[in-house]
């Protein structure tokens, strides 16, 4: 598939000297999204509710990053990503709410749950945890991405080229530019505007089909965007 | 992106003989698809309420496709897509009962509504409208699938390979694998498992984002699946 990026070179948003920071970076994902943006040169700060532990995730990625406790990174990050569980989500989004306003928060945190049969989708009161976050931080500009990376690819030295599509949501037209760029800055990867985010809870749910995909055919499957 | 296809030929299933049935094959998305089967020589019979109009439907595209009141085309076919409008969707399958029991019926239907803020997800008492076909037929097997493809390529005569994967979502693994087999009879397309059933609904939703897409990008928007 022939893949242009011509489209997006024009939506191209300058991110020199934001600084990114992860909650939760100490997991799979988020990990996995700090190393990619530390090699890409961007100031990457990991976040945990250990200090410690942030400070372990971050030596082990190199590149440059730093970790502290998730407090400190809501607070001297310029963008946020918020990578960590589900069930975690709300109360620290919660208890970050000062140090949050004013900044881009990236939700990419996927309800999904788990039994015989495989993953499924949880249901959330606020339609998607993206719109739980905006709702939880009102003086925030919330947008969706980075659910369907694959932290195994993200993590892999070897895979030079992350080949597929991270689909960008949200209401604020110059925050979804924003990180349509930063998904850009990892090699092989479009940023593309997928909606607004009443529209995420799909997105986020598509996570367990994407898991079904993983299974049957043994893939650390993502999406591609065609005709665009 | 390199398309690997050894997996999918492994799963090929004999398609020889079927008869596809389309249900709404008079609207734009059933019209291709029978456009498309028409084409790559399978016998199509297009549904509609109106025998006379699914019969100037099947002249319209030719290629031996035929015509018939939906009732006598969900009779004849072995495998019945059915691409009506959701708000017609429940009272026709109800009707058709009998005529669809031990038959694959394929739902492509996308229950999505509209307003100034464009396209978004519309809920479904049963989760989803394949559930809802499955609720209602149940001596059918239901499979979800051709959600995302895009019409106007399906009929333009100038796009001779639609470059897009189906995702395929079904409890029957034989159905399953008879429907991608028929996705892939379309240049171009392959036929992707996507999960259960259950997890149907952001699959049918996802339609809203993809129009979305279609609106920022003057696109014809589609999806591949990558890895895969």
């Amino acid at each position: 598939m022939p893949v242009s990026r011509g489209w997006h070179d024009r939506a191209m948003t300058d991110l020199n000297g934001l600084t990114i920071g992860i909650l939760g970076g100490t997991g799979d994902q988020g990990k996995g999204l700090a190393r990619r943006f530390a090699l890409a040169g961007h100031p990457v700060l990991i976040g945990s509710r250990s200090a410690q532990r942030a400070k372990d995730a971050a030596a082990s990625i190199g590149s440059g990053a730093s970790g502290d406790e998730n407090a400190a990174v809501a607070t001297q990050a310029d963008i946020v990503i918020v990578a960590v569980p589900y069930d975690g989500h709300k109360a620290l989004l919660e208890s970050l709410r000062a140090e949050l306003a004013g900044k881009i928060v990236v939700d990419c945190v996927n309800p999904i749950g788990f039994d015989k049969q495989g993953a499924y989708a949880l249901p959330v009161a606020e339609g998607s945890a993206a719109q739980q976050a905006a709702a939880v931080l009102p003086d925030t500009r919330v947008v969706a991405a980075f659910h369907h990376v694959s932290a195994v690819l993200l993590m892999d030295p070897a895979v030079d080229e992350v080949e597929l599509d991270v689909l960008v949501l949200g209401d604020d037209r110059e925050a979804t530019d924003t990180v349509q760029a930063l998904a850009a800055v990892i090699p092989g990867v479009r940023g593309v505007y997928g909606g607004r985010l009443r529209n995420a809870h799909q997105i986020e749910a598509l996570t367990a089909n994407i898991i079904s995909v993983n299974r049957r055919y043994k893939a650390h499957a993502g999406l591609r965007i065609t005709d665009v």
